[in-house]
């Protein structure tokens, strides 16, 4: 067998030579990606304020074309407001400045809470080393501030606040999120018409309160992921009783990208609807990346520390100490991430209940642990750490997104005994985080049957007692690969629906190469496909009033709102062009499908219309007397039901 | 309002100024489209003989290259033989000539039953004029033959000789596809794993028999549709105890596409896996489009003929008459149409009921049956005809395809009164077509939100007493135009989960435009995704075949394996190239997501072969030994489960 040095292109494990390279070859963001602030059509940003003037929570607000009547009367349609990811890049009354990041608006927040210090300076070496390199000067984002860290005996957590019945500013801030002024749509009995949902035992009430944000928080059944570095964070909220949230991956590898695309690939991806951010990178400069991602990003930005301890240690497995590691969750804590992926659940034990596997371990930090146990045939550093992590993870307040290094990653080993202890592990670890008020989420997999997901939540909310789930898909079948995206989205969306809190995408790319803008924006409009099909049915309340918004615009031939309330107007309307390219045709009473005489909503709308005229319950009304006269008249054809 | 003349670029209703368009911008095939006649890599064409010499079931054999151990040696990788829609077009050894079609391979089973007729000249009025009109010989198919026929008191459907206990070769042809020589794989261990399904009530045997066959079309639960005027048919059968089976919608609009273009999409849409077509074109030169298409199509042909009926009165659905479609199912019939759309179920007093829907009746032809209904306040001459309609799919053995006119076309209106109220008319329907012995599919919805798919399954399978669903997704959001394949690939996983058993595909351009060529793959593979996940689901014997042998290569790093075991292997090796374009990583130890030092796939192989070397069972001996060394020195952390 060969071995990978034989194919490696450039592995120089030189630190010099690799910082050299990097500030020569390296791509620096000089300014926001244009195409992550283009205005969105027909929209504009809204803010509802809450109980003080420094809550704001950004929404979308999609303007609506009236629609005509039969008598060419204009009847109005009322604006849609959809949950809005996309930060201050869409709004044209921010100044926008790469280089500076955004405003911390959670800063007053936080300083409020008077638990809080700021340090000197870093507290990692590794961060004081790289922050001392002259070399890196010309990467380095521009405007660091002083990092901060929990006074001595405090607990900085939201999880602390909730469980001591405190509502902090960053948990009404959710409860107005979450709601999407849906309270305006009971007046519009169309829009707020919605089928029965079946939760599987999620329980969402129909407005959501801060109050019951903080006791889900408190229960330890929902996460609100929000490190004190990082006040530029619009608050969210991941748990089963929430909006189902998505994820999305980025970072560079060993052989590909630069600082600007991965920038731009988080404003890209955030842009189209990705609630938190993973970034994954693996290659060059990896601490300096993560800083202009963070500066500049509004959602949760998550990590996997382990990755960048395995770069510190030259690729060696073995070679991983817990000081190493320490020293990187840290250094990352202080940056600001807001959640870490830890594969604390990977124990001695476990490891050869992977050894029949079809494919064994592919989850890259299990494969890292999994190496170092049985090099030192000792139990994981992370585990036998555990409640370090705890401390470390409260002084900044991180959650836990605890790794599930035994995922299956094929369809042959879902639900194995090894995915299940591993889980069972999970459980345990979760409780010892509660006892600290660290929050928690639960990584799943990965490759699962349709009949074998359910089984999966089942076992997930048994183990970790409803601690958020998140899930890599899970993609339904191995035999698609440059489609996992869709493999992966059906999976995907039925979890949602049994209970899980949020998904992590997966792009066309996955199993082939690290993915591009492109990939990142179609892997994000399938898993918003993927959570809002969930929300539907779980029968989350006001779900459904996008649907018939857009299915309102599209009976009655109103294009444009069809383009603009779906998840991706620019496609719809592209695709739409090719076909009738001519401005008129957007106006057309018929589509490109059927042609214009052959409509089978024109049709429909010339059915309703022989009978009445708009609005609606007109229509009705004139169906309804035409069925009586009939019936008046003695004809057995129109049939009471 | 303005209506849709003031929009409509050219809708002259003159037939000659028409057919004098058509022949001067027509494009005719003049070759098979190169693209699907390529070779699939790595794969050749095999078939499997029957009982006799002319049963030849086709299928594709894809090999693999040898897993490489630890010590070099080179251990045999099985091919691995998939279900092969494409037809002669990637068999290189037969002549092909689009201008003369495909041989007639079932011409010799139908002449043995000695129960058919040739008849002297077409039947239909309609028919026989287009032949006679000189205008139209240079777009008519060149190679007609004569049309067939039951003889006078004959019943040539296959449902009546199931009943009658008798296998046809095409009963036999059909067990032999279904069964894809999985008894191969008993004996190797790792290919034949699979997971227990849950089949909601299904019985699939783990061999496919003849008699099985039999029983299942005999039973109504399964349809062989094979009209007797379509002997270059392959068969394949539809029904829940068999594959899911996917549908790729084909045909031109008035507003777009030629004769070539929708030949090129049937030949491309089978190439990817359609396992039959449907001609839905309503624009010009139907008649002789279709034609062209069934003389080159492997696979079953469906249609609406209620669209040409329109066109025939030149889109004024009050002017339909019974006569004019009847000419139509005739001159459509001895084409060799397989099976007809037939909107029987829309009843009078149904229209009322979906008054109050977001989105009327979206259905063309339960909106063309729904005017007609209502325009002369009688009951549709589709239901009143409903026996002559059976006589004559019995005469040329046409299954039906009962339309659903009534299904929800957004996920508000999803089963409502309207849909279900059609749906028992649909099962009323069943049992009349099967007393003439004529075989039933029902088509169903449409637009469902995910919670309520199953009730629509169960629904239709005590309506219609388990005669084969044939659904179009269901969309399970309307929020996502430009991506539908998606928000239907979700719901039609499901469904085929449930009992679904075929899935009509829906393309990326659905409510915005006509597919064109890309479309048309990417719903076609999105759909063979859905239904192999649901074959995996359902627990069908040997489905996982695939998945493992994929997973198996994945593993080893078998670049071109897993490119050449996927359902397109072109875009996989594509994708891989976009990152690590250069040879030789097609045959590292890494892949591009994570680069060389870092692949977790490859440290999880360094695990497995510290401990042993491959095959499989030797390295779970290794880690065995590892474990039993360790629990014999006493500790503690290798714990038995």
């Amino acid at each position: 067998m060969t071995t990978s040095n034989s194919t490696t292109p450039n592995t120089s494990s030189d630190k010099t030579t690799r910082a050299f390279a990097s500030t020569v070859r390296e791509r620096l963001p000089d300014a926001v990606d244009p195409a992550s602030m283009a205005p969105f059509p027909a929209s504009r940003k809204v803010y509802v304020t809450g109980s003080r003037p420094d809550i704001r929570v950004p929404m979308r607000e999609i303007s609506q074309t009236p629609t005509i009547t039969m008598q060419g009367d204009e009847v109005a349609n009322p604006p849609i407001c959809v949950y809005d990811t996309s930060g201050p890049y869409t709004d044209p009354d921010v100044e926008l400045d790469i280089r500076k990041g955004l405003a911390p608006l959670r800063r007053a927040w936080i300083d409020e809470r008077n638990d809080t210090e700021l340090l000197e300076g870093l507290s990692s070496a590794y961060g004081r080393e790289r922050a001392g390199d002259p070399a890196l000067t010309p990467l380095r984002f521009p405007n660091i501030g002083r990092p901060r860290r929990a006074r001595s005996g405090a607990n900085v957590t939201q999880m602390h606040y909730a469980r001591q019945g405190v509502v902090t500013p960053e948990m009404e801030y959710v409860a107005l999120r979450e709601n999407q002024r849906r309270a305006a749509i009971k007046d519009d009995p169309e829009l707020a018409k919605q089928h029965l949902g079946f939760g599987f035992g999620a329980t969402i009430p129909a407005e959501i309160t801060p109050e019951f944000v903080r006791d889900e928080i408190a229960r330890g059944r929902a996460i609100l992921p929000a490190n004190i570095n990082h006040p530029e964070l619009e608050p969210m909220i991941i748990g089963r009783n929430f909006l189902v949230k998505i994820n999305g991956n980025i970072g560079n590898s060993a052989l590909t990208s630069s600082i600007a695309e991965e920038v731009e690939k988080m404003t890209w991806g955030i842009r189209w609807g990705a609630d938190t951010i993973m970034d994954l990178s693996t290659g060059r400069n990896i601490h300096e990346t993560r800083e202009w991602i963070i500066r500049n990003s509004p959602v949760p930005i998550g990590t996997v520390p382990l990755y960048q301890a395995l770069e510190k240690v030259n690729g060696k497995a073995e070679e991983l100490t817990w000081e190493v590691f320490r020293d990187t969750v840290i250094e990352q804590a202080e940056q600001g991430v807001d959640y870490m992926t830890i594969h604390a659940g990977v124990r001695l034990h476990h490891i050869p209940l992977t050894a029949d596997r079809t494919t064994g371990i592919v989850s890259r930090g299990g494969a890292i642990m999994a190496q170092w146990c049985l090099a030192h045939h000792q139990e994981s550093f992370l585990y036998t750490h555990f409640r370090e992590l705890c401390e470390l993870m409260q002084a900044y307040d991180i959650a836990f997104s605890l790794g599930d290094g035994l995922r299956p990653g094929s369809i042959n080993d879902a639900n194995d005994e090894a995915q299940f202890a591993e889980l069972e592990t999970l459980g345990e670890l979760t409780k010892i985080a509660w006892e600290y008020d660290v929050q928690v989420m639960i990584e799943g997999p990965g490759h699962v049957p349709m009949q074998m997901i359910h089984e999966n939540m089942t076992k997930q909310l048994e183990c970790c007692d409803e601690a958020p789930f998140y899930t890599l898909g899970p993609l339904v079948t191995d035999i698609a690969p440059g489609y996992d995206h869709i493999t992966s989205g059906i999976g995907a969306a039925q979890i949602g629906w049994y209970g899980c809190a949020m998904l992590c995408y997966v792009t066309p790319k996955e199993h082939l190469g690290l993915p591009d803008k492109n990939d990142v924006k179609t892997g994000i409009i399938t898993y918003r496909i993927a959570a809002h099909a969930a929300d539907l049915a779980k029968g989350h309340p006001g779900a459904q009033r996008r649907d018939n918004a857009l299915s309102k615009a599209r009976f009655e031939f109103r294009w444009e709102d069809q383009f603009n309330l779906g998840l991706d107007p620019d496609t719809a309307r592209e695709f739409h062009d090719e076909t009738l390219p001519k401005p008129a045709a957007k106006v057309a009473h018929f589509c490109s499908m059927c042609g214009p005489k052959f409509c089978s909503m024109k049709l429909s709308q010339d059915v309703r219309e022989r009978f009445g005229s708009k609005p609606q319950q007109d229509v009705d009304v004139g169906l309804q007397q035409q069925a009586e006269r009939f019936q008046a008249q003695g004809s057995q054809l129109y049939q009471p039901e």
